[in-house]
Parts: C-alpha cells; structure tokens; sequence
C-alpha cells in the first residue's frame, strides 16, 4: 500500500510537463484548441517534437515502440499531457487512438496488429471506433446495436449508420461494431471489424458539428452500405464484440479521466493566477472568501479525482476488470472536470468568457465528456446495481453464516 | 395580491408566441444562433415582422411608439421573446438597447430624446452602453471607474478604454460613463455622455471574441482618446452618473433574467420532446426516474425564476427601487437558466452536443449571464450586506421598544 | 397582477408576528421545543394567549370563528406563526388540524361539522389523519391502501395499521381512510371515516420515536381490529376517498411549506445575528465572502419560496386544484428550508450545535418534510409527467394548426 | 504506487468487521446510539469483547499494547470500527482519547508517559482536550487563545473556560491549552498541560447539550480557576503549544475521518438492504431511477473519500506534515458523510426518520463533524490559501528559468 509514484513514470510526467509548456500550449493556443481541421503536418510535428522529447507514446510496450508506463504511471503522465488539449495529441495517446491501440495490442492477430497497430503506434495513422449510433440504435446501450454484417463468401458485407465516430476525417481505418446474430436488444451478437476507410461502401457522410472541437478528424457519421470486409479482419472471434468492447471501455474511459483532469488542473492554474494578481473592492481576489471558496472546491475534486484514477489504475494494473472503479471514476471525474472550469471560469470574470483565455475553450471541450464514453446517468444506474448486487450477496452469505453483513 | 395578468399584457404575449414560433426560430436557426455579424438586413426585417404582428416595442410608452406594457406584463412578453435568441433583438427590446430607451426615457432631456430616443424607439438605429473597463477599472466594482472626462470650453473631452460594451459595432451612439471628478474608488463623481460612434477620438478597436454569440453587434473594446463631446451631451447632470446607473441597472438586470426564462423554456422543451419521444433500456426516456429528476429540476427552477421575476417587476412598478429583488432574482434566475439548459443538454445526450440541435449554442449564450450584470458573487455580497443591515435595524428598533425582534 | 398584499391579511400578520416573538418563543424554549409530550394546559394557556392577541383561527369563515383570510394571506400570517415551532399551534392552524379543518369545512355534512369541526375551530379538542401506512400499505403511493372496511347492518368495520398519524396520541377523533372496494393498486376505491378515538376496536399501539418532535401527540401507530364505525361516520361519500384526499392534499401541503419558511426566517435570523457579531480571523463574521455566501444564497432560497407559495396559493383561492403549484412549491421549499437551517447551525458553528440556541432542534423539525406530504422524489416525479403531458398536448394542439409549439 | 493492502492491517480489519457487525452494534442499538452518559461498564465490557477478538488498540505501537498497524492500515481498521457509533470505542480508537495517545507517544517525557499514556492504552481511564473557548476565544481560529498560565513557584495557574471539550464528563485528566505568552490574536505562545480532573480550580460546570451524543462523556464545559499546575505537567516544551497541536491536529482529523466513512458505508447498506426489499409504484424501489442516483451518488462519494483518506494516510506514514491533504480529506468527508447519510434516510422515508432505524441518530452524530475539527469554511480558507501559494512559486520558479509553468 506504497503510493510513491514509479520513477520511470515520475520522470516521463516530468518531461511532459516541460514538453507540454514549451512547446504543445503555443500551437494549441495558434489554432485556439480547435482541431477538427487541424492540418495534417501540425500533428505530425508536435509528435515529432514529442519524440524528441523522450514522450512519445509512453504507454504502449517497446515492442511497440512505446515506454512501458503502466496504467497507474499513465496516470502521471496522462495528465501532464492534459493540461494542453494538444498534449494528447502530441504524445500520441488521445482518444480514439490510444483506446484502439489498447485493443489492438490485447485481441489483434500477428498480422493485423502488423497491419494495424504497427503504424498507429509510430503515428503514421490514425484511426476511429464506429459503435455509436443515431437513435434508436447503440448509444448509452450498447445492446440497441442495429448495424449488422451478413456473411458472404471470403468475408461479410455490413450495414448500417454510425455517428460521434471519433476522429473519422482522415482516419485510415474504423473498427466497427456490427451485429452478426441476434436483435436489437440481445445483449450478445455483436462483432468488430477492421475497415480500411477507403473501401467502397462506406461513406463519411458529413463530420456533426459539435460543442468540442479539439478531437482531431472530428465526430463523423458514416454509412455503411453493403460493405465488403474480408474475412480475416475480424478482431477477435465472431459474436464477441461486446467482449472486447469491454477490453477498451473500461480503461478507455480511465485514461479520458487522466487527460482531462489534466485540463482541469490547467484551468485552476489560470484562477489561481488571476486569483493572486486581481484586485476588486480594495482586496486581491485571492483574499475574498467566495473566491477562496471556489479555488478550495477545485482543489478538492482536483485530489479527488486523482485518488479514484489512480484506484482503478491499480485495479487494472492488477488484472482486474475493474468495470466499478472506473465507473465511478468516469461519473465523478466528469463532473469535477466541468466544474473546475466553470468555477475558472466563473473567478476570471467578463476575461474568462473572452477568447484572451482559452477558458471558453475548454468548457466547451469537457462539457461532452459527462455524455460521451457513458453519459453519468448510465454510470450511476451501473454503480448502483452493482452495489445492490454487492449488498444482497453479502446478507446472502451473512444468512449462510459464512460472514456478518 | 391578485395575480392575474393583465389583458393587454396577456395578449401581446400570446401573439409573441406566435411570432416567435412562425417566424423567428427560421432565422434563429439559419443563423446558427449567432448575432455577432448578423446582417443588419436580417434584424430589420426582423423587426418589419414583429411590427406586423403587434409585437413591436412592447415595452415603451405609446409616445415613443410603444405598446405601453408595464413590468409585470413585460415579464411575460420577454419570456416569450426570449424562446428565441433573436426574439428580443425582432421585439426592439434586446439589451442593451431596450435598458438604453429605459434610461433616455426617464433621464434624457426632451432633444437629446428626440436625437436618441426616436431613432432607437423606431429601430432605426442600434446603441451601446460603454461602462465596463479592462482591469483595474470599473467592472464588478463600478466604482474603480478610471474613464475620465475634462471639461473643455462647449463640452468635453474623454480618455480611456472601455470593453465588452455589448452591441458596439454597428451602434450609432455610445452612452459612455466617464469620471469627472475623484479618483478611481471613489463611489462617486461619474458621469454619463451621449457620444456619437462617429466622432474623432473614438475608436472600436476590437469585437471580442467571446463564448456568447447573441447579441447584435457583439462585445466591443473602445478607445477614446481626446475625444471631444459637446457640452449638451451629457446625460442627467454632471456627476450623477452612478445615480443614473441606478436607474438603468435594477430594470436591466431583470428584463435580462425575463429574456433568459425564455431560453431556458425552450431548453426544457426541447428535453421535454427528446424524453417524450426517444427509448432506451426498454423505456420511454421520460419513464427514466434520472430523467424524471432532470425535468422535474427545470420545472420547478423555471417555476421560481418566474415567480422572483414577477415579484421585482412588481416592484418597480409600484415606484421601488428593487435592489434587492432584482438582486435577488439576477442571482437565481442567472444560476438557475444555466443548469436548465446544461440538464436539457444532457437529457439529449450526443445530440444536444451537436450542431444538430440548439442546446450547444443555448449553453454558450447563457453561461456569460452569470458574469454580466454583475457576476453572481457581487449580488450575493449584496444580498448579503442589505440582509445584514435590515436585521440589525430590526433588533435596533426591537431594543427601542418600537417592534419585536 | 398586483401583489401588494391584502390590509385584513397585513394586519393579522403583523399581530401574529409580535405576538409569537413576545409570547410563543419563551414557550417553545422552555420545552425545548418538543411537544410530542406537551402538558394540554400549554397548548391551551397558548391558544388562550392568541385569541387575546386577535390572531386565533385566522383561516376559517367567521362561522366557524376564524378571521376569515384567504390562502395569500394565510401564506403572510403562517409564515409569521411558523416563525416559531409552537405558534401554528397557538394560532390553532398547526397540521394536522389545520387541514382537517378544510376538509371538514368542504365536504362534511352539517351534522359531522357541528359534531367535529365546531369544537376544533375552537381548539377544544385535536384530530388525526390516518392515511399512511407501513410497508407495503399506503406510502409515498396512496392506491397501495389496504385498510379495509367491510359493510355491516348501520356501519362498517374497519381492520387495518396506520402509522405516522400525526397528532394521534390526545386526539379526540381520526379521519381514518379505508379501502370500501377493489385491491392494494387501484387507483379508486377508498372511503374516508370519521371514528372517534374511544371507540372499541381502535388503539393507539405506539408514538413512534422520530427525528421531529414539534408536532403535538407525536407520530402514532393505530391499530384498527374489527372496529365499528356508524353508517353517518362516512365522510363524502363511499368510494370517493382519493377525490375526498385531493380537496385536503395541495392546501395541506402548501400551508405546510408557509409555515416552514417561517422556521427558515427564524433561522436565518438567528445566523444574522451571530454574522452582524461575532469576529474571526479579525473580521466580522459578516464581512466573510463564505459567511455572506451563505447568507445570501438562504436569502435567496426564502425569496423563491415565498414567491412560490404565494403563485399557489393565488391558484387555490382561484378556485383551481394547483397541483402542479403546490408540489412545485412543496419539493422547492421543504428542500429549501433544510438547506437555510443547516446553513444558519454552520454559520454559528460550535454554539450552532449546541442547545444553547435552537438550531439543532430546528434542524431536525425540517428534515422529515422532505419525506412527509409526499417525498420529494414523488412530487418529482409527479411534476415530470404533467410536465411531458402538457408538452405533449403543446404539440399535438400544434400539429392540429390550433397554436404554436 | 501499490495499494495493495498490508496483511496484518487487513487481518485486523477483516476482525474487525466481524466484531462490530457480531458484537457492538447490539450495544448500540440498547443505547439508542447515545453514549453522552453511557454507564463506565459498558464500555469496559465493549473494550474486553474488542482485546477477546484481537482487535483492541489497534493504532499505538506494541510497547503500548497495540497492534502497530500503521496510518494507512488505520484506514482499513478504523473505518471498519466506526460502522457503528460504539466500535470506536469498543477499539479504544475513539477521539479524543485517540489522538491524545498519539500526541503522547509523540511529544511526552517517560514519566509522563507512563502516568498518563500507559493506562489510556489500556482503557483504564479517558481523557479530554481542552483547547476550544467560547466566543471570543480559541475557536476555528486558534490564536485568539484566551486561556491564561501564569508561572508560579513550583508550576502555573490556569485561569480560563474552555468548551466543546469532548469527554470531560468522567475523563482522568485534561491536556489543557493555555497561552503563557502574548495576547489572543498572536500566532505563538500557546502551552500544553496535563492537568488531572480532580485537582482544584478545574470545574466541569456542564455538559453541554448537543445535537451528537455518541462520545462518551459528552462535550463538556470547564471552568479553571486559579489552577494550579506543577511545572512537570508541562507537555513538550513551554510555548510550544501551537506546534504540538500540529502533531496532534493533522491526523486527529484524519482518524475522525476514517471512523466517520464507516457509519457513512452502514448507512449506505441499510438504504441498499432497503431498496433491495421495498416495493413503490409497482417496481423495486431499487429499479426506481431516482434512488438508483442516490445509490450512486453515495457509492462514489465513499469510494473518493477513502481515497482520499489513504492517500492523506500515506503521507503521514511517509512522514509528510499532511496539512493540505488532511484538510482536502476532512473538507470532502466531512461533507461526504452527510450527504451519505442524508440520502440514506431519504430513501428509508418514513421508516428512514423514526427510531426504528438508527438514521436519524446517525445523521445528528455526523452534522457536527462538519464543524468540528475545523469547520469546512476555515479549511477551504486554508487549503486556497496554500493553492495559491503553491502557485505563485511555480510562477517564480519559471521566471528564474527553473521549471516551467
């Protein structure tokens, strides 16, 4: 129960610390932390700089060109990257990526992962994950999946429509999710496909106009509309996509929480400067209660967070699913994240609300994240059948005498 | 303490509803919500438009051409001008025009309303009103006011710099608040000009950008340097500029909270039709208890901006000053119209983030509304020193045998 | 839309307020504000006290001795009354006798009103309400009844448990509700009885223990076992039990939440106090930013609350049902008055908790409200479906080209 | 960075889990919770059970009878412990006596050790800490101390009054803060005593009546009088009072924590045991959506709260000061487990505010909490202050070239 952080993942955080302010903050604040058109050579670039840095990709295996940095030493190093909304980028661990990279690792075959993971991993591509679905299809239930692949000879032929596919303008290929049995509602059925973007049918039909605009490649809609994909590209076996969906949720969901506690952290800096340097009624603003009030509750939930991330980390490091602990993680990081800047926000005054800080900026950016990857109330309604569950159990095994509940 | 509406009041309204629904939302939507650059096409005709439907410029006297509603019935006529974000722009009675004609209304002499008050009145031309400065100058404390005016022979001549001066780009005449005597921090000595926009010496240098977008003309940074205003400009008398702010202030704070109800409502049905009309987990999203609590949450705060709303009107009408109430209500309906919108967002889910929907820019628009007007925490310190002072007159009074305490 | 409250009212009020500060506290004190056990002398010296003060029964007809005030003004003179916990008792407008008297007043027959009403208008004898029942018996959900009462030759016989009778120990009858067709779930089938509490067959089996005790003769537990009650005892008609509840319910709980707020008031008061006092920090308690917050925000809270109560009570004495209203107004204001009580014992912190002042006391008056005349999650939920209901009918009325939505 | 609990703390924990669950909370259900003036027997026998089951002292090294399990390990063990009001207690792991044996360990001579530490060790008699005063002294601000010592031959004379001094009633001797030099206001000067109850001029005058009485002995109030001290009861060193009040106050307010988290987490089972057997509406109230958040809101609270509180432990274990992250802990907690609790009695409703659950006992035992120790306010005061610190020498150091900021 030592919680010294890993020296190795100490000295990446601290290196990305300096990396993210010398260099990411500059060109974030060039294209004012919008990227869904960032130009090509801009990511190239910052990840290039990133390499040089000593960086770069810092949570993949070294076979996989990556430094080795476990999930609880992401935890550093995800969040010094955060604190720009290029950081990510940069260091090549933003979502949707890093997620896929995860998956790729654990559930790819040989030659996909060669085909796939190889290049994303070095950066020469990016990617995106196409689950979601307009309503009435998969959206905070996944089982509503209504994007289905029909076997043909040599492979499948799929169909359907996807949205808030992350990153999609300019991916090289989705992993789509598509049901190969069952109905909308079963809660089996499903299967990912690996899908170069090139491949006729299927269509990038417009990338949705949204709140957030630091995702590079945007949020896509896609049609499928018979897509041929060969049989080898399935990832992992047939009927197992909700499987491995929950192989990238859970610590997809964690590493959200990291890089956006980062930006939280980055915006109580920007208060606690104009806290320490603006004066109103005769008084710096750092000595008026209602102020102090505020800087304390963002520090408060800034610790918070960072003590359940780091709890699920070690969950996951441990070789636990560890679907409650991120859970709550995601639900309360979510929440904090908005808050803390809306309170920045909220200490810089008519400033706050300009674009001479990036504040509005980054309100805009973690407001979806209380929807995306689960919105809260999907979260909550999961945490509390499971402590129900966790509960009954426990009087169960009381009543058998095996323990006091 | 009867609280029927008025007739005509009522009416009015009704047909704003119309209006705003037929009419209005189309433009609304075409422009993406966004009045920074609106054409000044789109508003005139706008406003040829309310005029037809017996909804122009509700709130004047018939003398100046208006429809003669009082506060109590403009806070319904506003709420309903406010479902829209360009109702109120459509209605003449946006901010800060419809707080201008108030002001000139009640302090301009009989030609400086006959140049200003007309024109305006008419929509024939657009105003702003220049107080707030960069820091250290006059903000939430108006009293740090560093503007200044010097007297010169046949008027005056100011210097200083004033910015987020709502509606300046287009305007045809800057009310400026300018020191003609004392220092910053002083609580008095401010006085107020009528400046034409066109005059040497003052200059727009900037539209900020900013989180909010609604407001026609935009927010404003303005230089005025050895500006020159002739003596028969001034507004009210020479050093009864905090006086006059008065005047406006209490009225504007509320007309704005009365606009913004609007918004929120339409929020609230936009989240109302999302969960009538959409399934998940087998459910109507409105059989969902979170969504349940979300809705229920708006009706209620919607319910009580109302009801603080029409209880300052009240008091205005009946010749009060309503610092309090308007406090009061600013505070409340400020904090209460921000998570109404915020909660509608998240009932929509991915499609209240996107450009799909309105709520996206409906969250931008009203997050700034917690700042203008006076952030929250000065009216809470307000609030706060008014509630003190009235208990300590109260025990005064109960010691002096005159009342119980 | 005129506010300015009633003159009768005013004057009642202004009665009620000195007499409770010169009469009433020093009682609530010396009992600790406890009555689930107070000597029937108190109440009666008190209601004694008030009929000297002119501010006996104030929301009766003057047939029935009272002075006649409508529900806005009964939301003036409660509030004052409520200001301690033993004035509603003084005036003799405390619940449950308060709404019994209504009810009484509305739908029983000249001879149950001479029999019951007439002696509880005086204050000679207390009554009773027994609805509620333990699990799964009739809660937070009434059609769950299942007291049962069997027609026999010249009455019926009633068998059933009730619990958190309020008032039950020293009342002299109950308005018992019993099922008289269908099952526990039905929507319809309930009858309302008038049983005296001496009667055979019905016994008081325990006041329950409870966080609050300022209600006099506690929470009971009835046990009815073949208890026989004559056929005139019927109050209404049979099977007109839930309509009969809806004519007590909405004025029951609004005159509840008036007289809470003026246990809010007094709280705040008393933090008013402590702040205008007491130093730390070499500050005034008041010229704290997290002192005025507080501060600020209960004087907010006791706004919207008042307003709200007064919106309904406009509504009722309008003749409406004021569903929506009053639990708009009862899950703001039983929320409220728990949020301004708990601030008021942290503001005066150590001397907060202690008995030395009344706050702890006050503190758990208040919590039981959110639970009692409806949890707030009912009324929530009930004010979501009326609101998608109207939202719905909005449309469709739009869909037909009747209005706009 | 492992969390990974040690063995030992966990073995204890684990028994002591079973020992509250199977022994103690029987105790404190026939004490109705209360134990203000619990009979001494009762706790002896409590303490004899918790030495039986291995499971006494468990937090002072061996020498000291204990079990030496370290802060981190306190976490697991007192949380167990304080799932019911009487298991700290039972543990000799209950404040005040808790921390008075840890600033003994730390700061006492070996006399004074074995006269006063060795028999609070082994639960042979209790103590008290008698630091704050009534208004205007020593309150959340320390330094207004107005409690006198006086050297004199031989030792001092305290002359003064202190309250709100847990378990005075029945404790063997006091650690009594007194200012040997300066004036109320200054920073240093302070001294601690060991001052034994039955000596002259030290009279309990009252226990004062609060809304918590779970705390043997209550909070009493002392009156010293001309009370003599002899010089070897001086604990440390003379004016070195406020620095011994460090060693004690950090983890004191840790172990307050801890203990407190566990009557949260008892609360959060019986509103899941609730959930999980109630029915409302037709469905489970734990398939309700409303109490699913409520569940939910009050997992994640107790998951950061014992976050947060590991993480503060691992701090002092590391032999940090811990100020910051005591006081983010005690801010979070304090507030957490209110929340926890109020939540719990919501969902229990009726049931939820009568003495036939411990609810409304527990809720009235952790309100003071959030004063106690500190109150929220004075900590958010700090923990800004030091945010704010801390950012400014960042800033400093990027200037100099060091670090970036």
């Amino acid at each position: 129960m030592d919680l010294t952080p890993d020296d190795a993942a100490r000295s990446v955080a601290e290196r990305t610390r300096a990396f993210v302010r010398d260099t990411v903050l500059a060109v974030e604040r060039e294209h004012r932390g919008s990227a869904h058109a960032l130009p090509e050579q801009v990511r190239l670039d910052l990840q290039a700089a990133a390499r040089q840095a000593g960086v770069f990709c810092p949570h993949l295996p070294p076979r996989w060109g990556g430094l080795g940095i476990d999930r609880r030493g992401q935890a550093l190093v995800f969040e010094e990257a955060g604190y720009s909304l290029f950081g990510p980028l940069a260091l090549n661990i933003a979502a949707p990526d890093e997620g896929n990279m995860h998956l790729l690792a654990a559930v790819a075959d040989p030659e996909q992962q060669e085909r796939y993971l190889r290049p994303l991993a070095a950066g020469l591509i990016r990617s995106c994950f196409a689950m979601t679905e307009p309503a009435p299809g998969a959206g905070s239930d996944p089982s509503a999946l209504a994007t289905t692949a029909r076997p043909v000879p040599g492979g499948w032929v799929l169909n359907g429509r996807k949205w808030f596919t992350t990153g999609a303008d300019g991916a090289a290929f989705a992993i789509v999710m598509a049901r190969t049995s069952g109905q909308p509602g079963d809660r089996g059925g499903a299967t990912m496909f690996l899908v170069d973007t090139d491949v006729p049918g299927l269509e990038l039909v417009r990338t949705i106009e949204t709140l957030d605009e630091a995702m590079v490649g945007g949020h896509g809609e896609l049609v499928l509309q018979d897509c041929f994909v060969p049989a080898d590209r399935v990832l992992g076996a047939v009927d197992q996509g909700f499987d491995n969906a929950q192989v990238r949720l859970a610590p997809a969901r964690l590493t959200h929480c990291m890089r956006w506690l980062g930006l939280a952290r980055h915006a109580q800096d920007i208060a606690l400067d104009r806290a320490a340097g603006r004066r109103a009624f005769g008084s710096a603003l750092a000595d008026l209660g209602m102020i102090q009030q505020m800087l304390a509750d963002s520090e408060i939930e800034i610790e918070a967070s960072r003590a359940l991330i780091l709890r699920a980390a070690w969950e996951l490091d441990s070789g636990g699913r560890a679907a409650q602990s991120t859970s709550v993680a995601k639900a309360f990081v979510a929440e904090a994240v908005w808050r803390i800047v809306d309170r920045s926000l909220q200490i810089c005054g008519s400033l706050g609300v300009s674009g001479d800080l990036m504040l509005g900026r980054y309100l805009r950016e973690v407001r979806p994240f209380r929807i995306y990857d689960g919105p809260s109330e999907t979260h909550r309604w999961a945490i509390s059948r499971r402590a129900v569950k966790r509960r009954v159990q426990e009087r169960d095994a009381a009543v058998r005498g095996a323990l006091p509940a």
